[in-house]
């Protein structure tokens, strides 16, 4: 009897190192695509399609029908979990998420239970999207990491997240136990995603740029271990990405100490520190520019070839340092794509 | 016969240690002092400020009479370069800096020699200010690093940086031309403020963030030694602060490749990259969170405490890892300059 094939993906994330390194990219589904802009049309709002699963599982599947991609990543937002949590979440179009009042820390804290139920739909996305994704491509789960979507549930908004740097300063108890309730909320939700078929969980740190070193120790690194423990404590052995975008050097620290399979890089992670971090025992995943895969040309080529070559010698995941931007043109992923799979 | 004093600050420069380290804070003088916000009323704009000698030497001693720090820095602003070179420069009330059209390379090149001249009242600034100043307090000139002002130079305004980025991707022989013209400009501007009595010189990369490594070396590093290199040509000797903020990581490839006596650190450096700088023979300036400075309170003394207990084993001068906010209670001011200098 034959196997299935595994997943390119999940073996690099086993330690497996490839001439041509698997690929995804972030937000690859998305407004890129002009058949995700049709699409995103039939819902009323933006939190109503993530959580319409025939919808979002189009959104998912729509780039790898497409381009050649390793992975497929669940459509889904890193704020539905404060919505879960009872704090009102929309998206200003044009403008971006909005967040109504912090509810309070009890208030919170008595949803956490009913929290992983609220985002059942999104389990659905991932059944539906694995039932069709071929065997040889994986399937991500994914959540924003504590202190991401704190930034957001306590300035209510995208911001440069001094609002809410100073409120760790000012009333780090209560940012404390805001944290761990997020750590419980998203522990659960990401052990349904894995028991809905997500066969690798990646935590989004988005904003971990521009907190020194103890702060990033208390809330960025502490809280990532302690979701991982979790989520091993439920018997959930799925890989883990982390991804500490804007941490600088900081990232050694969230290498040695978080027990995550692969650190996602961003864009200004130099070589050394990723292939220090290979050295360590995990997986890379990175770190192309995605203003210079918007801007594409020779210069594009010339850098994929240069992160491959550097990376490729140990357990390497291709991959952007930041999201694919709306603006980039189609046939720059095609030949990215394609200069990256040989294919 | 009695010799001055050598400023703390200088020696620190020059290698030598403290128990408690020299001090000085960026933005020290300006907008969180009321002395100076009521000054800042006699100038019609924010340039004509910069550009007035009594008034800029007054803004820059503002400091130095209610606090016992280290060493003073010049009133400018890093967009005076951009002025001299022919660009409309000026600032919007509560916005900050606008830019007019980007002038052509060739006017700007032919006007590299006249602007040392134009930015002269600057050299009459830090006359005054060495005239008056003790001794044993350092002056310090600077200048915007060339990326850094071309970023604004490009965009027309502060922003996110990812026009001038895309631009860097699409113009590299446009940009490579500009930031020539800004290192000639900016390495005969340090010439003058040393020869009128800038006695060290910083170059701020106020954004250094989000570059690829490649990117980084072209727009950076390169520059930036382009331009010591030409002010030792001119036989100025004055130590050089390095303020690459931003660059994560990519700080070791800065500390390693440009000849400045000092790298300034921002927010997110940790502990061990500014002991391995030191070990590599440089100084350290930073880097507490300027965030924290305004929040005040017990975990001010505890990060001050925690900062030199770290650095001061070897050559450091205490800084902020950003400018002093405008809304930063002058007590906290004075508490943490109290807790650094012992006095």
């Amino acid at each position: 009897m034959s196997q299935a094939p595994k997943p390119k993906l999940l073996a690099a994330l086993a330690g497996e190192t490839f001439e041509r390194p698997p690929v995804w990219f972030m937000r690859q589904a998305g407004r890129s695509l002009p058949e995700y802009r049709e699409l995103r049309t039939r819902a009323k709002d933006f939190i109503a399609f993530c959580f319409n699963p025939e919808m979002a599982a189009e959104a998912t599947l729509q780039p790898m029908r497409r381009f050649p991609l390793d992975a497929a990543i669940v459509f889904a937002d890193i704020l539905l979990i404060p919505q879960a949590l009872g704090q009102d979440v929309w998206f200003e179009a044009g403008e971006g998420p909005r967040l109504g009042e912090l509810p309070d820390l009890a208030v919170m804290r008595d949803k956490i239970e009913s929290s992983t139920a609220h985002l059942a739909n999104i389990g659905e996305t991932l059944s539906r999207v694995r039932a069709v994704l071929e065997p040889e491509r994986a399937l991500i789960g994914f959540a924003g990491a504590p202190w991401t979507v704190a930034t957001y549930m306590i300035e209510g908004r995208g911001s440069d997240r001094s609002g809410a740097r100073t409120y760790a300063y000012q009333n780090p108890e209560k940012l404390d136990a805001l944290l761990d309730i997020l750590v419980e909320s998203t522990a659960r939700y990401l052990v349904m995603q894995a028991k809905s078929g997500a066969q690798v969980l990646k935590l989004f740190e988005s904003w971990a740029e521009g907190l020194a070193e103890d702060v990033f120790q208390r809330i960025v690194i502490n809280p990532h271990k302690a979701i991982i423990e979790r989520v091993r404590a439920a018997g959930v052995d799925a890989p883990f990405i982390g991804f500490p975008r804007g941490a600088g050097a900081l990232v050694a620290n969230y290498a040695a100490q978080v027990p995550v399979q692969a650190v996602a890089l961003d864009t200004q992670a130099p070589i050394a520190l990723g292939t220090s971090i290979q050295a360590g025992g995990k997986a890379i995943q990175g770190a192309l520019d995605n203003l210079l895969l918007r801007a594409g040309g020779p210069a594009l080529d010339a850098r994929i070839d240069t992160l491959i070559e550097a990376w490729a010698g140990g357990p390497y995941i291709f991959n952007l340092g930041h999201g694919v931007l709306p603006d980039t043109p189609i046939e720059n992923l095609d030949r990215a794509i394609r200069r990256i799979t040989g294919r």
